[in-house]
């Protein structure tokens, strides 16, 4: 069968745009690749060639027509949850950073395989975690 | 600042947990890496070091105590939207598998930048779309 490369988009619904697009620039340096001007932020996620799209909530119920062709219709109510691979090494500037912007750290696991996951929230309530290698066997 | 290496964890929520892991198998050749026997399935992204969560719908209000430590709260909604990458050679080949396995392609869009995106639906009516390079700067 035909092969997937990796996750490309994943995509929250967000009640405040440049809210949201403030905190993923600060708190996780990722940078606006499209601001629609209506209903979609996509951000690179740092020097991937992953994006995260920022929708507005109830925004694309009805799909969205373009020069290109229809995107069908779409939408989301969370609190979804999404998780950012991170180096071990770096997991104490993380928890610095995140102090130093007033991102309160909910929780912090140490899954049974290895690794760590730091909790926190984003500001629609989205629960986004960091987490070092080891806690998957193909991570 | 500490550097995000790549998405790590993306997280649907399902109706029939069973169906959606004999999807994402069948149709996009994941492989399950945990059945907690609880709520959650996941499966490994093709050969990435990125996981499709699947989540029972409404199971993770509560968070989850571990051995680890705490998981917070987290659940959603959708129909959600996912995209992952494929090379413009598997492009047909992807059109075929799909109709060989029943699964309707919604539609096609040509983006302005270039490349081509093809939509279709999981079993809980999520948007999944599979993009060849050039809709975006970075891809």
């Amino acid at each position: 069968m035909p092969r997937i490369n990796n996750v490309l988009e994943t995509a929250l619904y967000v009640k405040d745009r440049v809210r949201s697009q403030s905190f993923y620039e600060t708190v996780l340096g990722f940078r606006v690749l499209l601001d629609d001007g209506n209903r979609l932020t996509g951000m690179a996620v740092a020097d991937t060639n992953q994006v995260l799209l920022l929708f507005d909530e109830g925004a694309s119920t009805a799909g969205e027509k373009t020069s290109g062709g229809f995107i069908p219709p779409h939408d989301g109510h969370g609190p979804l949850h999404l998780a950012f691979a991170i180096d071990t090494a770096s997991r104490a500037d993380w928890t610095a950073h995140l102090q130093a912007n007033g991102v309160a750290v909910e929780s912090e696991v140490h899954p049974p395989l290895g690794g760590t996951s730091i909790y926190f929230r984003d500001p629609d309530d989205n629960l986004i975690e960091l987490a070092s290698p080891g806690i998957w066997e193909t991570y």
